[in-house]
């Protein structure tokens, strides 16, 4: 397959493509790096990298802001950022793809544990993530051209542990292999419409 | 209790007050009706209501449009409207009230059944629930002085199911009481993160 991947850079990214590579022809886009450049937030942008990449079979994308502080000091416009940022830049690739993916391709996009496991300071980046779940559940019973929808949630990977520490007390970290293999799951398998949790 | 509701002149949100008014003070908020005009996508709106209304026990919001139409035909634009509205003027609502309500007050938000059960032309509204739900969870641990949020998920309405007859195939309508008692729960029950569905 020939597989499009959005943020192959970031560690999430790196874990997404850590199986899928042994296989499948990895076009990595980024907005200022990578085979292809992008910017996830402009449509016009979109198009031409999909025009550019020629025939896709799937697309991951791992991109994305949100904001990260305690509650009592979040403003709407902090809380906004992560919708226009992590929010915005899947849905709008996702929208994207369904016109411009091969028929019986799959979308696959990534999330995190916050939804299902609340920490601190993490408010914003659960409603994110719960607006992504959501979404893919949903526009998976409208999916045209037998293309597919799913996310993968990783939990705290081991590779960022140390750069979380102290945000997520008690979570076990998971390893970059095993979150590789859920991407794996959602682009070789037949699911649709699943969220693949995956955590330590 | 004082509580505020904002929407109340809706299907969902007369039902959600039809329990709470036998026993408590209801103040209704709207754009241009009620005891108090509130605009909740305006902050400064929002602090002037807060500011009109004096101490306050619970806020309840049944407010927001999302966008309804064909997954494929759903442009940005579309699905943006629906966060830059029902999801933020809740969520602007929910922040506000962080620092207005009484110590032990309650904030209680409304979604929707397309969440857990999706149906057609719903992708947008199910990501709207499906935030609002996430952010319930996520601040229900963060919360200060003993405040309480919870949210509210009603299936269809008996009230409305001629409305929307047809888009929501199979789904069993769900009477205007039973919604109106889960809102009962979230004020006068000592939950906090609890999403009630409320199903037919």
């Amino acid at each position: 397959m020939r597989i499009i991947v959005i943020g192959a850079e970031g560690a999430v990214g790196r874990a997404a493509i850590s199986d899928l590579k042994l296989r499948h022809e990895i076009i990595v886009a980024g907005r200022s790096s990578g085979n292809l450049h992008v910017d996830v937030l402009d449509e016009d942008s979109i198009a031409r990298m999909f025009e550019a990449a020629g025939a896709i079979d799937a697309i991951i994308t791992t991109t994305g802001k949100t904001h990260f502080g305690p509650l009592v000091e979040m403003t709407p416009a902090q809380f906004k950022g992560g919708l226009d940022d992590k929010l915005m830049g899947q849905i709008n690739i996702a929208l994207a793809a369904l016109s411009k993916l091969r028929d019986g391709g799959s979308i696959t996009v990534t999330t995190g544990v916050t939804n299902r496991d609340p920490i601190r300071q993490g408010a914003n980046t659960a409603a994110v993530n719960g607006a992504l779940e959501a979404f893919v559940r949903s526009a998976s019973i409208e999916m045209p051209r037998n293309i597919r929808i799913n996310c993968v949630s990783p939990g705290l990977l081991d590779v960022s542990a140390k750069k979380y520490e102290g945000y997520f007390p008690g979570h076990i970290p998971v390893s970059s292999e095993r979150v590789g293999f859920a991407y794996t799951k959602a682009v070789e398998g037949a699911h649709n419409g699943t969220v693949f949790a995956v955590d330590g």
